[in-house]
């Protein structure tokens, strides 16, 4: 595969992409977050997470979007924090966000009771919420330390932007920077000038699309925006047969330092870490799901290592 | 337009789309909930809300989706309990919640701190959350009253077989069961048999989706499976130029009581309820809006009068 031009994929995010308003100030918060933990001795990690929607109408009523909870995000978010990470976190809207996410799968209104008979105070049942006094705590700290910036994207245009932008405000602080991208963007997109303003009318008939490919954000990632940081791609598969090849492709193409490799059904339990050199199976054991350790906790030490040694080589 | 075939319709629902495995145990449910509210005198509102998944792959990584985060079902749902209704929630998972609704906009971590210096007791703070306590008596009551029933969809074809499925259920209460069908719904879909069993690859270029039409679910509703219920259906436009030409056309088409007529941007303090014999405009006052005042308070109080007059009609 030849390697994508990266001028013309950054000209084509210009041209055919919508910037989120907030493009500018979510830049210069980003910096100065960065330079900020960069000076306090941390590295730095930007993770996203959760899938992109990619709008059929203007006035979008429907949407294309990819399958993501956003859970591997979230997790790593705070596997990250305990290994002294700072966390830009750019995630979709509404996807499981780091720490609350205890309450993702309950009602919340199931955890609250009365207290005695009070009926004006509100408290946490702590049989419906064995753990919530330690992830109040871990939170507590976390947003007191202001070790956690989160970013919010909707749309695929909005990832697409931010990310740039993620990447030009880490990279002041070289090899420190760390990209996680967990997210699950879109492969595909209509342009704004191919899409009608209104609603589709179900009434013209079936309906035909024709999406054309999202330019490959990576390139100009690794080569012009934060050419000096640990970068980390994530490839998802549903058909294990042809996911290794995918992920050593994927790193022939771009030049960055790490793929880690999923399929769909086994996710939660098995990746596959490729770098240039190397491949490492990061599997949960028996005894690891019955102790509900997450296999996030696992890909996480395996990547501060790596990045650590990336860092070292760096300055050697 | 011609009405369309039921038999076909319904033919298309069993060939076409897979049913949900729980549909059957649901359908038992939901007849049994319905039948204890009517015997006790209560009208039965089964309300749809939250927008469908089409998925493009069978081992699904993306697929379409309709705008609705919930919000119109989840408090329409309050309003009916208020009502005296007794509600069947049949809603996108993880969409807005009847009074969970309440922190869709918060982190729920920030609602929460330990209870004076006691770090394992955890409160709801009151000052972020200032109506919790009238939140969770309300909901602990409606609980306890076994007044709302909730049933998840995710994908089109869940939706399909769970609507048929309520109906069917529903049917036997007569006019006492009203079908209030605020979901957004998809009107196209990839047929099962045209569909890729793994995730579409990238690198075969650019991607050229052909979507069926779905079948008009609301003819059968509306002719078969519970003829006598009271019905009202939603169209959702974005052109406020084409919308009540539209919701006619519906009430022509499928011959069922209501359409709520609404478009994107005003959704929220202005509708139009149109019956084959008249036309009100449901408005939010500037004051309404100062009080907090909700549209859907406004639209089930047309809608539960409506539904009297329309069972006074069914006796007489």
């Amino acid at each position: 595969m030849a390697e994508p031009r990266v001028s013309s994929i950054d000209g084509k995010l210009a041209e055919e992409f919508a910037a989120p308003s907030q493009v500018d100030e979510v830049r210069e918060r980003m910096t100065a977050f960065a330079r900020l933990h960069a000076e306090a001795g941390r590295c730095v990690v930007l993770i996203t997470s959760g899938g992109t929607k990619v709008p059929l109408e203007s006035r979008t009523v429907r949407f294309l979007d990819n399958f993501s909870s956003g859970r591997r995000g979230a997790q790593s978010a705070e596997y990250f924090l305990d290994a002294g990470y700072a966390v830009v976190f750019l995630h979709r809207h509404r996807s499981l966000y780091p720490y609350a996410r205890t309450f993702s799968s309950i009602n919340v209104l199931d955890a609250l009771q009365f207290s005695g008979g009070d009926q004006d105070r509100v408290v946490v049942n702590p049989q419906v919420l064995p753990n919530i006094a330690k992830v109040l705590k871990k939170y507590q700290e976390v947003t007191a330390s202001q070790l956690l910036l989160p970013v919010e994207f909707s749309t695929l245009s909005d990832y697409l932007h931010l990310l740039k932008a993620s990447a030009q405000a880490l990279s002041s602080i070289g090899s420190k920077a760390m990209f996680y991208l967990a997210a699950a963007v879109s492969d595909f997109y209509i342009p704004a000038c191919d899409m009608p303003e209104h609603k589709i009318q179900s009434s013209n008939g079936p309906l035909q699309l024709s999406l054309k490919m999202v330019p490959k954000i990576l390139s100009p990632l690794v080569i012009d925006w934060a050419p000096r940081a640990f970068v980390i791609s994530f490839k998802l598969e549903t058909d294990a047969a042809i996911l290794l090849e995918k992920a050593r492709q994927a790193l022939d193409t771009y030049r960055h330092q790490v793929v880690v490799a999923n399929v769909l059904d086994s996710r939660r339990g098995h990746v596959v870490v490729v770098t240039p050199t190397s491949q490492h199976e990061v599997v949960l054991s028996k005894e690891d799901v019955d102790n509900q350790v997450e296999i996030e906790e696992k890909i996480v030490t395996n990547l501060t290592a790596a990045h650590k040694h990336f860092i070292g080589q760096q300055v050697g």
